[in-house]
C-alpha cells in the first residue's frame, strides 16, 4: 500500500510580507505524517484570485489532498472559497446548513452581509466543523478548505483528520552526535542510504549552546528498517570517533 | 517604476515532514520588502531532483529573483546545486575560487569527496560569501543559492541583499482595535479598498490576553496614501463604537 499524498496552500498576503510568521504549516505537516498521509509540496501564494484558482487547480490535479488555510473570514481579501468554487467550475451559493448554523449564532440584524459570505461555498462543500468558531470549514473533492488562525485551524483539523483514508503511518529513527562534521559522515551516510533505498535519510547540522554536531534522521513506513539503518549510522560515528546518542538533539 | 518580483524556494524534507519548523521565509519576505523586491509566492519542495529541477526552471521564468535554501551541504540530501546546473543546462563543475577557498580552510587530507561537492557549482556562478560558514552560495541567472541553517542563510543574505536591484521600498501603516469583529468593519472595509486600489488592504483578527480584536494594515509604495487610507479606517472604527489604536496590536 502506497502513501496517499498532501499539498498545503497557505494562502494570504500576510504571510508573503513577512508581517506573520506562518504557524500552520508544521502543525499540518506533522499531523498529516502521522497519519501516513506525507506533504509533498507546501505554496504561500497572495490573495489574487487567478494565482489561487490556478494553484488550487495545478495542485489538486497533482496530490491526493490539498489543505488550504487562510482566506475565509468576512473581508474583502476573503477569497478563497469563491476561487475554491471558480477553480472546480461550480456556483458560490448560499450553503444552507452553514446559512442557518450562522444566522441563528447572530443577534437579529448582525448576520449581515459580509458575515454571509462566510456561509457561502462552492456548491457540493461538505461543511467542516471546528469548536472555536461558528463559521465552518468545507471540503469539496480533495481539497479541504480551513482557517488560518491557527487555534481554529487546529480545531477544524481534529475534526477533519479522523475521516482521512490514511496510509501507512510514516515513522522515524534518529541518532545525534555532539562535535562530528557532517562532511566526515557524509560518504559512510550515502552507503548506508543505498543499502535502504525506501528510506528517507536525511543529515541535519544543529548548533545548541551545548555543542555542534549532526543529527541523522531516518524516515519510512517500516520502523523495523528504520532501526536498522539508524544502527549502522550508529556504528559508523563510533568508528569515526563520536559518541552517538539515540534520538533527536534536545531543543 | 514597478517593483520587481521574488520567490523563495525552501528545498528540503525536513520541513515538508515537519520536523523543523522554518525559520527563513519571514526573514527573507522582510528583508526583500524593506528592499522593494516583494516576495509573491514561496514553495516548499522535497529533496527529489526532478522536482527541483522543474520548480526551479518554472519559477525563475515567472519571478524576477528566486532565492533558494537549503540542500548545498556535502551529504547525499544535498542535491540542490546539482539541480540548479540542469535546470540551467550547465555544466556542475569545481568552482576554482571556492575550491581553492575551501581546500586552504581544511587540514590536508580533510577536503574529501563530500567537502568538494560544495565547491562544485554550476559553471557560471557568482559565490555568494557569508561570515560563518567557508563554504558559500551562489548565484546564477536570476537565481540565488542559499544555505537552510538560519544563520549561515542571514549572513549570505546581508552580503547578497545590497547588490539586488530594488524597486520603491514597500511600505505600511496599520491601526487595530480590540473588541471590534471583522464582520463589522467588513463592508466599510471594502469601501476604503476601492478608493485606495494601488494598496493592498489586509484585515487580520488577533487574539491576545489582553482582548481579541481585529488588526488593518495598509501596503504600498506610497506611505501618504497608506497613511490616508488608515485614518479613514480610523474614522470608520470610531464610527463603529471602537477605540482605534495606531499601528500593529503588541505582540
Amino acid at each position: 500500500m502506497t502513501n496517499p499524498t498532501a499539498c498545503i496552500l497557505v494562502i494570504g498576503n500576510e504571510v508573503l510580507s513577512g508581517r506573520t510568521q506562518d504557524a500552520n504549516i508544521r502543525f499540518l505537516a506533522t499531523g498529516l505524517g502521522e497519519r501516513g498521509i506525507p506533504v509533498r509540496e507546501v505554496r504561500i501564494i497572495p490573495d489574487v484570485a487567478e494565482t489561487i484558482v490556478a494553484t488550487v487547480n495545478e495542485c489538486r490535479a497533482k496530490f491526493d489532498h490539498v489543505f488550504t488555510t487562510g482566506g475565509i473570514g468576512p473581508t474583502h481579501d476573503d477569497i478563497t472559497s469563491e476561487c475554491v468554487a471558480a477553480a472546480f467550475g461550480v456556483p458560490w451559493e448560499p450553503h444552507p446548513e452553514a446559512w442557518a448554523r450562522m444566522e441563528r449564532s447572530y443577534k437579529p440584524g448582525e448576520f449581515n452581509a459580509a458575515r454571509q459570505r462566510m456561509a457561502t461555498m462552492p456548491r457540493g462543500a461538505k461543511l467542516i466543523d471546528n469548536a472555536l468558531s461558528v463559521a465552518p470549514g468545507f471540503t469539496i473533492g480533495n481539497v479541504h478548505v480551513m482557517a488560518g488562525v491557527p487555534r481554529v485551524m487546529q480545531s477544524m483539523f481534529e475534526w477533519l483528520a479522523p475521516q482521512l483514508a490514511g496510509g501507512p503511518p510514516i515513522v522515524s529513527a534518529a541518532v545525534h552526535a555532539v562535535g562530528l562534521a557532517e562532511g566526515r559522515i557524509a560518504e559512510g551516510l550515502e552507503a548506508v542510504q543505498k543499502r535502504h533505498p525506501e528510506l528517507d535519510i536525511g543529515s541535519y547540522p544543529f548548533y545548541r549552546s551545548s555543542g555542534n554536531g549532526v543529527a541523522i534522521v531516518a524516515k519510512g513506513n517500516d520502523g523495523a528498517q528504520a532501526a536498522a539503518a539508524i544502527a549502522e549510522v550508529t556504528a559508523l560515528m563510533t568508528e569515526l570517533g563520536a559518541s552517538p546518542i539515540q534520538g533527536e538533539p534536545p531543543a
